[in-house]
């Protein structure tokens, strides 16, 4: 689903992992049953019913939500002593603060700008950063602070510092929109799976920089994007969705740009709904998307 | 899931229907666990979470399955009985019965006989029905029985009882592969939900004959096929995949129909090994398919 | 090929429809290397090679396209007494002049705003219409005149007549960007085959209104829409492109509306690409589209 | 398009390839004109309008085609000694010639069988040659010779040259349909652009062995399907045709395996289609698709 509409006090994400172990699924319904919680959408994966991991995502509305909220996340703190489990627990109302980085192509900024105004994405956007001016207008004109923070006149070390001066307590995860510059393992660790980025290619190919180049020189028949989350390895974080577009022998490298572009507003907006719904859990190097 | 290799005795599958109400997952999922069962898969959905229909499905391993079949059935119809709804227990190792109808083109025919041969769909097929004898050869070299009721010699209501002797206690459900006759309100009424027929266009575009001439007339520049559940009213059943294929001013109307047929044949087996896996609820006149 | 950046002064685009007859090509291309005309692309097609219509686009280059334009333009005129052929020739340079009628909804007015700005579509912007005020700011931001000609305080009659005088020697073609208005005959006439709708469905599928309602309703598994050239007959003009996205059983209808938002605005924008580049040839009901 | 039904044999399909030139089409179409040949199709593609290469495809019928056809050659072959240009003339009635190669997976080998039986390509098949016995009776049902060449009782050099003893005179190109083994380039030099492999994978990503294996541990969302003509690069020849199919958590590796099949074979299908029908030209590490 890629959208709900008019969201209400009364609902909550529940989101939990764990060993697979008999008896979770029971135990966890049990207890929202204890609180009257009605269950709206439940979904489940498992990697293997012998030993594998478990994984858990239950939409529910419960009428007491504001006053229960602390009292059920005590017991789902003392259910995960009993079962070894990671859980988060979130209210639906509680919108999750986005900051985007971008650098000078705007087609991925301009589609979250116009896709959260529309209440396309539910989420808020506390600030937009760039190591070039050229975005502040369009920005600004959504009434969102815009940051330049210039690569040139200063080290990588010094930008990132100023970056996370801003952030820190402000936003939730991190959207790299088109943001061309590597960020620095000390960077990505105050926000580990809370960094997507949009790859301008269908990774696995195409790894690293210039893809369309690339992509024209050996004469795919398609073009792709990957939105994924940032690791320290480059272009090899985990995948949350990718989509591809045909090409043929007309395009030149800048159609294959142009062509790209469309796939790459489409597959990163659409990541950050589900990120922004709950919907992604992240597992080793691969991610579980309860789309 | 396209595929579950290996179907083993001790898995089964839970499907249940049911007015929302609170505490169902609850209930089921502890009645699973008293018997010790692991649940593999968990598929939920509710049309509205206030008043609306709750869907479940639930794939599990239950080492005793064997022995305790019988008691799980009896403790689910008790359960029933408080919660008023329908439900469908039915062990993965036991192999529906397909029995396909077809006419006088063998694309749709060919995929499926090829598709169960690979193990792609774990089905059985007790017997090929047609109008014409051409499918003759092709069916038996896949040792499968081929009988031809032939229209032009004898009325449709006496071919269908033909047909209806050789279905009944044989056979749990019949799929149209381009079988290009309607089948009668009497006939379709011994099968409810359990037949499913592939229509050549993007329903609910082009009812009723010649889709392709028209899709050619109208100009259209995709082609669609349509997998449904057959109903008394003609092409309207409940949709279970359906798919398009491009084209473009250069396809003349064979053209057209040669594409389609790649796209019924993919639709069409999409929507059997669903089927057969249990993955698809009627409910009114639209399915939920936990894909 | 969707873009064609740093257009030059001495590209021009040659169309031609006209009966089949023997010597067609030879005859238009020995005119073009009399003028060391150089075809960069060509394309051609063919109803049917015995008796049907013949249908040609030439891109080429002219270095003294400027000062040759109107000789080449008698010499067509003269070709066209001998062939009976209809024929347009065109500088690329020459950019057209678009207006767009717009309703409440915005996507794919924002997603056309953006395009052009991107230079993705080469085309200008005179002026936008609408029956409500609600895109003003929108649309002035870009610098473009916003004219709000609203329909509860005077006759369609008087609206439209209002419309033609703001747009006659001032736009090319026009485009519906869901402007949610049923145009008179009496003002199509003014601009044949010269008006763009985009269509919320997959037509010939839901024609008519609320088609998210009804592809709702019908269960549906892919949601589509239509770029279309407007005629008399709703829904029934040629179409120029048309596209799908897959939904299930969790969509609502507003999820449907949401999705469908997506495909409308890329179908819109490429078939308005098609357009202005002179790719779209309409022929009867239908179009030739030289993608 | 796909398909062309009803070869007649006055049918001729022209391909060349040139560096640009003014009046290459006007010198080509003049020819054509003056043997009163009628153009069905025209294509042509210029990798630069300045200093490029320029492609060019023409269907067209001639009524004296079985008699004119050695003079239309010499035509030709004197128009090359003014235009340094590679060209190649072939009656459509005349049917190409196409070996099999397969191993032990027989999915795309029966997908060719049945098309080529259904007329969907126009091809001979004069022989299925396998270094495993499996597909034998799959091969000989559809009256065709089946060979089979071991690997394990013999060297590959001693393999291949029995494969060229009975390919060479009686095959004009080579499929290799799943055959899991690298042809050596002594092979490949006899049929150079002329063999044409499926692979696995949406080339360049998982280059090389077990690409569903690597996808699953990547944890992509879309398992693609790429053939392209051998060169001695393995992997890197030129693409003809991708594909993808989308993906989710739920696919084991083996269901990705199940996956790829239908993506490999229609892919496989899709590029022999256009190979037969001289809709490719091969240029450089790259495709020019006459599609």
């Amino acid at each position: 689903m890629n959208h709900e509409p008019a969201k209400n006090d009364n609902r909550a994400i529940l989101l939990i992992s764990c060993p697979e172990r008999l008896g979770i699924i029971s135990a966890v319904s049990n207890l929202l049953l204890s609180y009257k919680a009605n269950i709206v959408q439940f979904d489940q994966h498992t990697t293997d019913p012998r030993d594998g991991m478990f994984f858990m995502r239950i939409l529910f509305d419960l009428e007491t939500l504001p006053e229960s909220f602390g009292q059920l996340e005590q017991d789902l703190a003392k259910m995960a002593e009993d079962y070894p489990m990671d859980w988060r627990l979130s209210k639906e109302s509680q919108r999750k603060r986005m900051a985007i980085f971008v650098s000078k192509m705007d087609h991925c900024l301009v589609e979250l700008l116009w896709r959260v105004k529309s209440k396309e994405i539910r989420v808020d956007i506390p600030m937009v950063i760039s190591n070039h001016p050229d975005a502040k207008e369009t920005v600004e004109a959504y009434g969102i602070p815009f940051y330049h923070i210039p690569l040139a006149t200063q080290s990588k070390e010094e930008a990132e510092r100023k970056a996370l001066e801003l952030l820190q307590g402000n936003v939730d995860f991190i959207v790299l929109a088109r943001y061309m510059q590597i960020l620095s393992p000390r960077f990505i660790a105050h926000y580990p799976n809370q960094i997507i980025n949009i790859h301008h290619s269908f990774l696995p190919a195409f790894i690293g920089a210039n893809p369309y180049k690339r992509a024209f020189m050996r004469g795919v028949k398609l073009i792709g994007a990957t939105a994924h989350y940032v690791t320290n390895d480059l272009d090899e974080g985990p995948i949350i969705e990718q989509d591809v577009i045909r090409v043929n022998h007309r395009y030149t490298e800048e159609d294959l740009k142009v062509a790209g572009r469309h796939v790459e507003r489409n597959v990163l907006a659409q990541a950050i709904s589900w990120h922004v719904e709950d919907k992604v859990i992240v597992y080793g190097n691969k991610t579980i998307v309860f789309a």
